[in-house]
């Protein structure tokens, strides 16, 4: 059980789906930082269930209480942030055929293997619900990237199954973003999307999509070859989101349909500021950032929990079925966007802090 | 700089292309495990320059040496060991040019913005030369997974710009892979592949393409919770190898065109044996392996050095241009396939050590 | 702020002195293992103010609660365990006059000189509050090496200022510690320590003295050379308690006085079992256990809050005098017996599963 | 095994005593630093063996080459600094009688406990061998220290057996540690220092004693609660180089007779300046640097090998007798003087980026 997370900006999150809640451990953040709940609440708000008719109706306020770190002043001391949400709406009832069988595509039958014992009520640290310290976490690393350092993170909804969104990473508006509950900035196909995830829940069925993560305004020269470059550090950060299964930087996997001499982007300078007249590169190159905007994809599949009776087994090893109770995200995305900006956040302020240790 | 991976099974890579020798130190390795240069010596084959028509012709023997954590009848004393490859070919006056302009593409520019220097012979750590190390630990790797754990890994080329070849990752054997130059073991595709990729090479031009990694044999029960995924960790692992630029399991980002009802994979059990009666999860759910076979694909760019003219700027910030020279890949994939294989055992050996630490 | 300690069962501690409380996450606690706050609370009793007559009336009930990683049925999941301890009587205007002055030998200044702010109200991360969180983490550790390893750790006072008892680390025994306030399993020098103690506190002045730890049963084969050598980790550990001056293993300080033909400890077998007839080696060689009792002592200084005008500096750098107020310990040396103790079973348990993890 | 070091300013050593060379990779190292063998050569001259009349005679020219990690212009890259030293002088032939029995109060048993193999031409990596890359990496620290920070660090011998030296740690010079061969900066104790020694060599016997280390100018502010305190880091260094048994810091053990009246350190401005008027914290507050001397003491037992016949039992646990052989040192202090000088230069540049990383 590894629950930590960044060297130097470093997160360890804790808390079950059911029980005394969630939280997080922040460490290493500089001090004197003017920092409140208030801070804090509006990313857990975008990730809380019951936010719209899109996501579960588990009724979660996920109020975020800061436990220590801060001075009588409400400045960061420069030690430990620890941040609690309380669990409110655990109906274990919900879960109970859970004890006894595995839900397929979910992590109850890998639990089993690997601890011998598994929280079975809602799916204990698998449950999306652990991502509540993440995102607590990476509202912190949001305030300093933009304070501190002029860059902007965001992420937004690009596809939900074979619905597509064209947007310019460079001009996508956090407002944008926000002015429709499936959170893509794109209205015609925010529409769209919406109107499958409806049917999907009508249907007892789920779908899965794209999420696109950016960041402006990094400067040139973070990253740590050459295991922790910027884009490794950012692929373990997304694959380590519950239901993710891939990852593709700048051109991704269609950039291998191009030749070098089409992909390679070229650099120019402008009245001294270096830039790249193309971004297939995705502002990173050699695993440190090359000052332009950096970008990437992260796939999430269909929600696993569906309304209909699946092949699995039980506990003993016996064949049985399962269908699935309790109240369920038809579509992960909305929910997955503020968990996808809070990742990219803490990759991004602990090479910043890295770079700085190391650089000057 | 960041040149160490793994927890337990840690390794830390260093040397330039250009200079002393490339190398790498293994931490942690098992003890009275029977080794020496002839269990590592043919990976390094598989990855060095000069083996075949289609990869650079840089003349290389990569000879291994072991200097230290055997003992004197060759077996591991649980103690660092310590290879060496010496650089025998280094031909700096080819690299002349790049003393003062940046490669476009390559990590020139953005070294130089991070440490204000840089070894402009060969792209210093940038090089692939760098993975070296890797495979040199990786072939440790292996060895043990295959004698102590009977996993085995391997990966092949799957995809050479728009040339794909199907493959089925629970039945292709090495042997297959190592039957021609491309390590593509679809014959009839890899004629195509080779085919192409001489073209490129005549043209002066390259191609990227895509690499799958398996492991078959994974106990269930693998992986850490929550940041060290299996799959994060395997993400991370291959965003950090030179020109990659996604990673996607099982199912990937072709998994969000069905619905959770499609998607999942039922659990069934036969003769007390226990499996999936699909597979898109690729081996891991919830970040621990389930005991079926993990398979991923990682996207490789095509090769940023071409024999042609681009736009780029000289380290004194002037526009310019620069044609490639000197002696090159047309392709990276073929001698990248052992670093996917280096690196995938390297995570997993890892994993097997750290779950024994917990779990027993 | 460095708030993590150990490689695999992994502690971090967060809260200040006054504020929501303070607590500890343990991660990779093994699973299965029977846990309840009962396990944990009687250690918290021992660390606790207003304990006895001799240390700090302040009136704290120090109650555990766990908040995660325990199963329905009150077993460890695997999963992180927090543990919260809140603050009951945290009294800020006892401190008023220290917003504007360091308190000597005290953390505010350097707190102060690091951060550019500090928790000027009792101490803050520099408190010796902060060790709930490590002594309730230690229980979970004293546990696991008792049922799993049949390992006993214990510590005790040894001397108060001059008052030196003579203990054999082999033979005593918890409840002689137990018996007496100054947890002194010597009950003369007991009786003396403790006269010392109350005259002091009458004086408004203060004591240290010598904490010796003991741990029976370790088997040969604990510690990681040759950085993480035990006895590294464990004086690491001791220092990293509040007011620890010194550390010393087996023979220490004094066994430079001896020749290496009188310091050396002979081996000799019996029956298959092999031991040292002397353990001037307090039970490590080269880093590693032999198997012997491991028993080594920790130097306290005398606590730095007296009651007497001191010469000291304001935050705006002028002289002035501080005179100590409040409610404070006028010796550390009985409650820093737990935290010697927990510190102790933080490294043995994090080097019982270093050593499964690579040997088996 | 663990053979890494730091967090930041990280190294890892490789090799044994008997075999291909001893190492060290230095990773972290700021970039555009002028180095070359010849800032390293000096500092293992003083650690090598053969430099005197009191030491062992083995004979290593110890001579370094930097593999990697350099620009052609002999500046750093800011990537891996790979150092190596040839075994010159291995002569297993005189440790033949240890390939079966075990040297008391060495490693031989332990290693053997924990690994089930061990290195026994010479001690493997518990030989003071391995030392020769921390020498090596310490170089490096001590000249970023004193050119970038203006640190100067220190160790000289402050006791032999009983002889005891006073020394000035904020006076004492380098020079005068180097004017005699015990490295010992009071001429008188020095020459009974060494005439003791001489004796004991005659004899076949050995003696220990201490080592005191210096930094001075360290500002206010290094070191990083609650666990990882500068004192706590420098323990943990010290109790990990071979040999030595304890260690305490400003008043340390002798500290615990004053009474906190007495203890404490008063705190003064002058002229903007602030400083304390004792020192007995050594330099350190809560884990922070207050930006007086640091100052502490290590104590190093008596060379375990004697040229007497002592108890100890074979590989296959019968008893028997051992009798030292082979070229030994008669006291480890004098190449001990270097090592602590490493291992503190170590400890503080590491220290000195965390700090910049977190609070600039």
């Amino acid at each position: 059980m590894s629950s930590s997370f960044g060297h130097l900006f470093r997160i360890t999150t804790w808390g079950e789906s059911h029980g005394g809640g969630v939280g997080v451990i922040v460490d290493g953040c500089p001090s004197r930082l003017k920092l409140s709940e208030s801070d804090i609440q509006p990313d857990l708000d975008r990730r809380r269930p019951g936010q719209s008719r899109i996501v579960t109706p588990r009724k979660e306020s996920d109020t975020v209480q800061i436990l220590s770190g801060l001075s009588s002043t409400g400045r960061t001391l420069g030690t430990p942030i620890c941040m609690w949400v309380k669990n409110e709406d655990a109906r274990s009832e919900a879960y109970s055929e859970m004890k006894d069988k595995f839900r397929p595509s979910h992590a109850d039958f890998t639990y089993h293997a690997k601890y011998g014992i598994r929280a079975w009520q809602g799916g204990g640290r698998a449950s999306a619900r652990e991502t509540v310290g993440r995102v607590a976490a990476g509202a912190i690393a949001k305030k300093i990237l933009r304070e501190k350092y002029g860059v902007e993170v965001l992420a937004y909804v690009r596809q939900v199954q074979k619905i597509m969104a064209e947007i310019n990473p460079d001009q996508v508006r956090a407002a944008a973003v926000e002015a429709n509950i499936v959170r893509c900035p794109n209205p015609l196909a925010a529409e769209k999307m919406i109107r499958l995830i409806e049917k999907m829940r009508r249907e007892g069925n789920t779908v899965g999509g794209i999420v696109e993560g950016v960041a402006r305004g990094v400067p040139a020269g973070w990253g740590e070859p050459v295991f922790d470059k910027l884009e490794a550090d950012l692929a373990k950060a997304m694959l380590s989101l519950p239901a993710s299964k891939g990852f593709e930087i700048g051109s991704g996997f269609d950039g291998i349909t191009l030749t070098g001499r089409e992909h390679n982007d070229p650099i120019r300078v402008r009245r001294g500021q270096v830039f790249t007249t193309t971004n297939r590169s995705g502002g990173i190159q050699g695993g440190i950032s090359n000052g332009e905007t950096i970008y990437f994809r992260v796939a999430f599949k269909p929600v696993a929990t569906v309304m209909h009776a699946q092949d699995t087994i039980t506990e003993q090893r016996v064949n049985t079925t399962l269908r699935g109770r309790g109240r369920h995200d038809p579509c992960v995305l909305p929910r997955a966007v503020p968990m996808v900006e809070a990742m990219t956040a803490l990759v991004l302020v602990d090479h910043a802090l890295r770079q700085r240790a190391q650089c000057g």
